[in-house]
C-alpha cells in the first residue's frame, strides 16, 4: 500500500516528541509549497482535541497569500486532548477503526488527491511522537508502515530534544523509513541557548540527511493572529530556511523516483543472479521485479503503470523461497537483529558460548528435535548444513564398518528430492536437468521412486510407479493417507516394506556400499511439491534401520543408537510449521538420528542453519581417547553467528526484545 | 570493562528524556537499596548546573533513616545548566576527559567499591535522555556502552511520553543494553490523567521487563525539604512500588549472574562445536569461553577468578575468524541490519533488484572488481562462494573444450590452500589431515609447492621447496620482494615460469585436464599464515594464461577474455584491506577472472558472500540463443539478503544510517 507518483510529492509529518512544532513547520511547508506546485493536500489522519484548535483548521487559517491552492483534511477527530488510543476508549460514539481500516482510508485519500493529476504537494501529520500509540493502541510508526511515506522529522528543540529527536530517527530508521529532512527551529530568543540545530545539523550531514533550522514562532503569549500570521509570511513565503526545505523535498522525490525507473537496467548489468537465464532478459523493466520495500506477505514493487502510481503491493506467492514466517520486515525481528548486532556483532563460536546461540541451541533441542536430538550444529544455509548432517552420518557409518581406507559409501534417497546446490548436497540428489551442467557433480547414491499422494477428480490416491508399472490405490479422505498408525498394519506397508528390502538386497549384494539414508519427509519441495505416501517413507525408515546386516553396521540395542544408517530429515523445506506441524517427522510417526533446519528459521530475515544430531551420531566423533582429527572438522565463519540466533529464538519467541510468552506473530 | 559483581549489584540508570524524575527516582531507589544492601553507591558521573542543585547532594539530603549506609559521589561537574557538550565547551577552566578517560574513571570508581566488598548495591545515573551528549559529543548510550552496565529506563510519565520512552527502550536495545526495570511515575494528581504507565505496563511486559509504577513527587511549588522528605518516606521507606523495584533489580542480578554461570556447562551439553574434539573438554568452566558481549576489539568474557569481577576483557585476537573490521558491534552497522530488516526482512532475489543488493553490486564492482568484473553473485560464506566460483570456471572450461560429457576437470592450486568446507571447496584443495576423515572428500587437482616468504635471523628470504631440494633466495628487504614488476625480469622469474610450464606439459601430457587456476593471493591462512612468493603466484598466473595450448582451451585475443584457464583469486581471508590494501590481487600486480570474498564484507556481522566475475565468464553461461538449463543454476534460500547487503554497504561506507562520506570507522 505504498505510494509514489511522479506528480503528488507526498511526506509525512512525524514529531520527535509532541509539542514540537510540527503543526507549525507543517503549516510553513504547505505555503512553500503552494508556491512551487499547483495543489497543496494537508491530511491528519487522526486529530484529538477540540475541533477549533485542530491541525487542519489551523493550516487553512495561515495557508497565505496561495491559500486557494491549499486543501486541508481530517478523517478521524477526538474530542480528548489525549493520546489517541485514550480518546477512542473515552468515546463512547465513535467505533475506532481497525489499523488496517485506518490505513486504507489514508490510503484511498492518497488515491483521490493523486487522480487529481495536478503537480502537487501533500503532507500528512501525525500525532504526538513517532511512537504514540494510534486508536487502538498500535505504535504510530507500526501503524503507518505500510504506507511507508518518505518522513520528514521535526526535531524537538528544546533540553533534551537533541536524544529524543535521535532515538526517533532511530526507531523510524529501524522501521525501514526514508527520512527526507529534519527541521528543527532555532532556540526561541528567550530561552537558554541549547544549540539543538547546531549538533544536530552534522549529526544527520553525516547520515546523508539535512537540516534545515527555521525561526521559532512567537511566543505563546504573543501569538495572536497578527502575529502568526507575520510569523509564516517571515519565515515561508520567501527565501529561507522553509523555502530550502522545500527544494530538498522536491529533489529528495526526484531522486527517488529515478533512483527507482533505473534499477532494473542497472541490476542487469551487475547481478549475476541464481538461477536465471540472463539472456532471456530482454526488457529489464518487465523482466525485473524492483523491490522497493516489503511489509506483511506483500512486496511494494516499481510500477509500470505509468498513469498512477509507481509502486503497487505484489503478493509474495513464495514467501520469499518459503523463508519467511510472520511477514515481511517484522519489528521486533528488526530489533532483535540489532539488538545482537549492538550486543556482539559477531564473536567465534569453537569452544565459546554466547546467550543468544545457547537460547537457540537448547529451543531447537525441544523443539524439533524434541524426543531424539541432543546437539546443534549450527552452518549457514540448507546447502552447508545438509553436507554436515551427510559428514556426520558417513563418516559413523564408516566407524561402524571400521574401514580403514575412504570408501565409496553413497547415500539411499528418493527421486526428485533436493538438498541444495553445494557439490555435497547436490551428490545426495539423483542427477537431472539441473545438474547435468555441473561438471563436478557425481550422483552418489540410489534413490526410489516415490509414491505420491494427489487428488484426481475428487478422487484422494496414492499413486505407486515402479518399474513394474503403475499402481493407484484409492482413499476415503486425505486424513486417512497419513494415519501412519493405522496404514502400517495394511498390506500396502507389506508390499513396501518387501520392495525395499528386496532392492537394498540387490544393491549391497552388488557390492554397493551406503552412509545415509536422506530424505525430505512428507514434500519434495524443489523437486516440483510432490507429495510422497508418508507411509511409504515411514516404511523406508524402518527397513533402512532393520537392514544392519546389509549395511555391515552391526545392530544396536542400546538406547538412541542409530541402526542400519543414520537417517537424515532434511526438513529445510517443511520445518517450523510450514505445512503444519512443527516437524514433518512428526507425520511420519518417527525421528531421525540428524535433522536439518534452515529458510524458516529465523523468521525469515538472515541465513543460519541447524543440523541436530542424536549423541548415538555425535560419539562417532567425539570419544573417550579421540584425537583432534576424530573432530567434525567442519565450520564457516559466521558459525552461530549472534544476530541469526538472535532472530530464530525471536521468531519463537522469546527474548528480550521479543515477547517471553507468545510467538512473534501474536504481538 | 564491562562489570558484573556478586556482592555488588549495579544498575545504571537512563531517562527517557530530561526532567522525567530520574534523579527523584534514583533518591527513592537508594533508600530503597539501603534497606536490602550494606552499602550503596550513587554515582552522578557528570553533572552540569549549580552544584547547590546536583544531583549526589539530592541523594545526600534525602538519603533518609540508612543515610549512613549511602555514598554519592560525582566525577566531572560543569556549571552551565545545558548538555554537556555545551558546557564543556563554554568552560575554559576545565579540559573535558576523552570518552576512554570517561569510561575509565567510572570503571575505576566501580572497581573502587568493589574492593569494599560489602553486599551494595551501586546506581551510576546519566544526564538528560539516552541519547544527551557526553562532554564531547558523543552520544551518552554509545559512550557509557564499553560499561554496558545492566539499565534501568526512567519512562516519560507527560504527555507524549509513550512514544519518547519507546523509542528510547530502542536506542538502548539496539545497542546491546539489558533493561531489568522501566519505572514510570503516576500521573501528578492535578494533571490530565494520561496513564502512561497503563500502556506501557503490558507493552514492556510482552518484551520481559517489568515496569513499576511509584506515585509522582509533590508539586514545583509545594516541594520544599519536608514536603519532600515525607514523599520519600512514603514511596522508599516501606512496601511499595519502589521496595518492589528493588527486589527486581535484585532478582536480575541474580538471575545474571546464574545464567553466566551455567552458561558453558549448558553449553557442552547443546552444542556441537566447529573443529573442536569435544572429548577434550574436562572442565567447561575453564574450557569454554562465556561471552557475555563484545565491543571494539575485545569480548567481555566471564572470569572464573571468584574474587573479583565476573567479566573481564578478552582480546579477540583473531578477529572471530578475521570477520571483524570495525570492531563488535558497532552501532551504525547495527542500525543498517535493523533497517533493511525493517524494510525488507528477507526478499526473492532472481530477476529481482533492491536497493541494498544493487548498492553493494555497484560498490563491489567499483571496489574490489575494479578493471576487470562485471558480475556479482551472491551466497551465503565463502565455501558456497567458492563452490560459485568452481562451477563458473570449469563449466567455461568445459565449453570452450566443445566437452559433450562430463570430464573431470580438475583445478590448479598450492599446497596447503583452503577454499572451505563443503564438499566442492575442499576437493579444490590438496588431501591432508583435516580432509583425511571425510569419506566424500577426493582431491581433484594439482598443488604447486609454494615458495615462501619468511624472515630468519633477520635476513629477509624465499624458500623454494620442491623435489629437487630446498633453495634460499635473500632479499635486501620485505618490500624489495613485493616489487613484482622489478623482480618479474629477474632470473627467479625465469625459473618459476620453466618449472610451471614444465609441470603443465607434464600433466596435461599425461592425461590429466584442468577447469581452473584456484589460489589465495599474497597468504595461505588456513594452511598456517604462510606468505607465499607473489613472483611465485604472479608467474603462475601469467603462465597457466599463457597455456592454452596445453589446456585445450583456445588462446582468445579479444579484450577480457580469460585465456589458459579462469584464474580464481581466493580472497576470503585477505580481501578488504585485511592486510593493507583493498584487495591483495593488487600486490600480484595482476587481477583474476573469478574473485571470492566473504568474511570482513559485512563488516563482522552476518554471513554474506560474493563471487565476482568478468563478462567473458558470464557469457559462458548466459549467451544469445541459451537455454534456460545453461544458465549458472545455483542459489541458496537468503541470497543477496538485503540484511547483508546493507551492513555491508554500510561498512563500506554509505547508506542512510551510516555515513556517507566516510567509512563507519570514522563515525
Amino acid at each position: 500500500m505504498a505510494h509514489l507518483y511522479k506528480h503528488l510529492r507526498i511526506h509525512q509529518v512525524f514529531g520527535a516528541n509532541t509539542d514540537v512544532g510540527k503543526t507549525v513547520l507543517t503549516t510553513a511547508l504547505c505555503r512553500a509549497a503552494a508556491a512551487s506546485s499547483r495543489r497543496v493536500y494537508f491530511l491528519k489522519p487522526l486529530s484529538t482535541g477540540h475541533a477549533a484548535d485542530a491541525d487542519d483548521g489551523h493550516i487553512l487559517r495561515y495557508a497565505g497569500p496561495l491559500s486557494g491552492r491549499i486543501n486541508a483534511d481530517c478523517l478521524y477527530r477526538y474530542g480528548d486532548p489525549v493520546s489517541p488510543h485514550l480518546a477512542a476508549q473515552r468515546d463512547q460514539n465513535q467505533r475506532a477503526p481497525s489499523d488496517a481500516e485506518f490505513v486504507r482510508s489514508i490510503s484511498d485519500h492518497i488515491r483521490k488527491c493523486a487522480e487529481e493529476r495536478a503537480e502537487s504537494a501533500m503532507f500528512v501529520e501525525t500525532a504526538g511522537g513517532v511512537h504514540s500509540p494510534t486508536l487502538l493502541g498500535t505504535l504510530q510508526a507500526d501503524a503507518y508502515r505500510p504506507l511507508l511515506l518518505p518522513t520528514i522529522l521535526i526535531a524537538d528543540s528544546r533540553l533534551g530534544g537533541i536524544s529524543s529527536t535521535i532515538s526517533a530517527y532511530e526507531s523510524m530508521v529501524m522501521r525501514g523509513y526514508n527520512i527526507d529532512l529534519v527541521l528543527c527551529m532555532l532556540d526561541q530568543p528567550w530561552s537558554k541557548a541549547y544549540l539543538n540545530h547546531e549538533f544536530l545539523t552534522p549529526w544527520f550531514a553525516e547520515r546523508g540527511i539535512p537540516v534545515c533550522a527555521p525561526l521559532p514562532p512567537p511566543a505563546k503569549s504573543e501569538n495572536d493572529q497578527n502575529n502568526m500570521e507575520a510569523y509564516y509570511a517571515q519565515i515561508a513565503d520567501g527565501l529561507g530556511e522553509i523555502q530550502r526545505a522545500d527544494q530538498i523535498l522536491t529533489n529528495a522525490h526526484k531522486k527517488r523516483i529515478e533512483n527507482l525507473e533505473s534499477m532494473p537496467l542497472r541490476a542487469t548489468k551487475s547481478f549475476w543472479w541464481p538461477f536465471v537465464q540472463h539472456d532471456f532478459i530482454k526488457n529489464p523493466e518487465k523482466d525485473i521485479t524492483t523491490i522497493d520495500s516489503a511489509h506483511g506477505d506483500s512486496f511494494s514493487v516499481h510500477s509500470h503503470n505509468a498513469t498512477g502510481s509507481l509502486l503497487k503491493p505484489h503478493l509474495d506467492g513464495s514467501a520469499s523461497w518459503w523463508t519467511q514466517s510472520f511477514g515481511h520486515s517484522h519489528h521486533r525481528l528488526a530489533l532483535a537483529a540489532a539488538q545482537a548486532a549492538g550486543r556482539y556483532g559477531h564473536v567465534i563460536f569453537p569452544l565459546a558460548v554466547h546467550q543468544p546461540a545457547l537460547e537457540l541451541a537448547e529451543r531447537l533441542v525441544k523443539g524439533p528435535g524434541a524426543g531424539w536430538a541432543d546437539r546443534v550444529f549450527f552452518s549457514d544455509d540448507g546447502s552447508t548444513a545438509v553436507e554436515v548432517a551427510l559428514k556426520m552420518a558417513v563418516r559413523a557409518v564408516a566407524l561402524r564398518r571400521q574401514q580403514r581406507a575412504k570408501a565409496e559409501l553413497g547415500v539411499l534417497g528418493i527421486k526428485g528430492s533436493y538438498h541444495g546446490d553445494t557439490i555435497g548436497a547436490m551428490d545426495a540428489c539423483e542427477g537431472g536437468v539441473y545438474n547435468a551442467s555441473v561438471e563436478w557433480h557425481r550422483e552418489r547414491g540410489f534413490w526410489f521412486d516415490p509414491p505420491t499422494v494427489g487428488v484426481h477428480n475428487g478422487v484422494v490416491q496414492i499413486t505407486v510407479t515402479n518399474d513394474s508399472g503403475t499402481q493407484e490405490h484409492t482413499f476415503p479422505s486425505i486424513s486417512a493417507i497419513y494415519d501412519i498408525i493405522s496404514r502400517l498394519k495394511t498390506p500396502l506397508a507389506d508390499a513396501y516394506r518387501k520392495l525395499i528390502r528386496a532392492e537394498l538386497e540387490r544393491l549391497t549384494q552388488s557390492g554397493r556400499a551406503f552412509g545415509a539414508l536422506v530424505i525430505e519427509p512428507i514434500v519434495l519441495g524443489a523437486g516440483g511439491m510432490l507429495f510422497v505416501d508418508p507411509l511409504f517413507q515411514r516404511v523406508l525408515v524402518d527397513t533402512v534401520r532393520e537392514s544392519s546386516d546389509l549395511f555391515q553396521t552391526g545392530q544396536s540395542k542400546a538406547l538412541g543408537e542409530w541402526n542400519g544408517l543414520p537417517v537424515i530429515f532434511d526438513e529445510v523445506f517443511t520445518g517450523f510449521h510450514r505445512i503444519g506441524p512443527l516437524t514433518p517427522a512428526s507425520m511420519l510417526g518417527t525421528t531421525p538420528d540428524i535433522g536439518v533446519y534452515a529458510k524458516i528459521l529465523t523468521g525469515g530475515v538472515v541465513p543460519l542453519s541447524a543440523t541436530l544430531a542424536t549423541n548415538s551420531i555425535f560419539s562417532a566423533f567425539n570419544f573417550p581417547g579421540a584425537k583432534k582429527i576424530d573432530a567434525l572438522l567442519h565450520g564457516h565463519s559466521y558459525s552461530a553467528h549472534p544476530v541469526g540466533c538472535a532472530v530464530a529464538s525471536c521468531s519463537n519467541g522469546r527474548n528480550q526484545s521479543c515477547d517471553r510468552r507468545k510467538r512473534v506473530a501474536g504481538g
